[in-house]
């Protein structure tokens, strides 16, 4: 299985905190040593750094948790390989561009028969099921929404009927972002917070470190982080209800 | 303008010297301050490191000048703006599915009248006449190979005649890759040298940088660079003829 972390923020925010407690679990504190990755969206670009080596030892991973990229849609992965094994084209996250933007997936779980998946114009170019899965959904919308949709919600609605239709095959929890909604869909584990004023500390539970979140923010400053896990031990994260999807827009929730 | 540098190895070889001569010119000794990326083969995989800030302050750049990543493939770019914003989605080099591998490009020069560009399945994100020129070379292929093509130079000998359309807008200097291959298409400026054994010294251009290729290799390597203008002082690097395509697989010319 693996691990994904994602953002959503009303302001450009660094995931350095949360990104370190997570690569902890790359190899370090959770076996996910079969690689990781993670994308900041900055407008329309996104960026992603991803490295099919353990991200407790990967100097890329370091450099991640040490420099502060700031952003409002961030998705993040480390995984423990079931199938496809462990190369770069098998990294999450995977990116791709429907209807001029970049949409950014991640998954945990493991799906059967996803090759009978019909990818139409979004051919896989590793061997995961997760790959798979995405070119999938993307096929789907591309279908329905042959033009660009007005209605996002809508849309993000759509879409976990989808993610439903894949949880028949097996594990598929996932994180999707356009760089504008961050959302989230509960097969079996996933949980967020949302962080606004008054802001306290935090504490990893991975890793002993503790931040002072009043002192990087302005109390106008909404930030979500949605994560399979818990990572601080002294907040309280909610759970998604397995089948349900959460979708969030500059750190609010919108369903 | 913008500069270009792309490679070519018959083993997973590292490109930080020649990538520490192009980032000088991005902000240092020369003008292209508006951002650099780099895209790395491995496999079917790549990935790509890029910022919208002068490569010469980049702390990403320095990771990459000092991390060695060594691949068979790599096309990278630095970028003085002219169609299109400072900003990262219009940051070279640009990556898209075709035939389930990652296609990668990256473009020197200007092009006008790109915006009638029929692009097809493929949506532009950014505002560069680049990216355009991209989705249309790529949607030109698809139209013409519907299924994966066999015969591959072939498919690059249409590419050469796709950028002589398009070098009929303007000016029109590309590097492209499959990570198989890599292809270089020469408007106005671009040049190559092939470094075999027996292996010798150089010198960058833009730095006080000597390297002995022959301490960092095998006598079975085979390693091309392309770029804009020649990176080292030392060597006889050849100049592609305006209007012509090269073609690199492994290190050694196809065409």
């Amino acid at each position: 299985m693996c691990e994904l972390l994602g953002m959503s923020a009303n302001v450009p925010t660094d995931i350095c905190f949360s990104f370190t407690g997570l690569v902890q679990r790359g190899g370090g504190t959770g076996p996910h040593k079969d690689g990781w990755g993670i994308t900041f969206y900055e407008g329309l670009g996104c960026r992603t750094f991803k490295d099919p080596m353990p991200s407790i030892d990967s100097p890329i991973a370091r450099l991640v948790q040490d420099y502060p990229i700031k952003s409002c849609a961030v998705v993040s992965h480390i995984r423990q390989a079931n199938r496809g094994r462990v190369a770069l084209e098998n990294t999450h996250p995977f990116t791709r561009e429907l209807w001029g933007r970049n949409w950014t997936f991640a998954h945990n779980g493991q799906l059967n028969g996803y090759r009978q998946l019909e990818t139409g114009i979004y051919r896989p170019i590793g061997q995961t099921d997760s790959e798979y899965a995405f070119c999938w959904l993307l096929a789907r919308l591309n279908d329905r929404y042959p033009k660009t949709p007005r209605h996002w919600p809508s849309v993000f609605r759509y879409i976990e009927t989808l993610a439903r239709e894949l949880q028949k095959k097996g594990i598929f929890n996932m994180l999707l972002s356009d760089g504008c909604f961050v959302m989230g869909y509960c097969s079996t584990e996933l949980h967020w917070i949302t962080r606004r004023a008054p802001f306290g500390k935090a504490t990893l539970l991975d890793r002993d470190v503790e931040i002072d979140f009043q002192q990087q923010t302005t109390p106008d400053d909404v930030v979500t982080v949605i994560a399979t896990q818990p990572l601080t031990g002294n907040e309280t994260w909610h759970q998604v209800e397995p089948g349900r999807g959460v979708l969030f827009r500059l750190g609010e929730r919108e369903f």
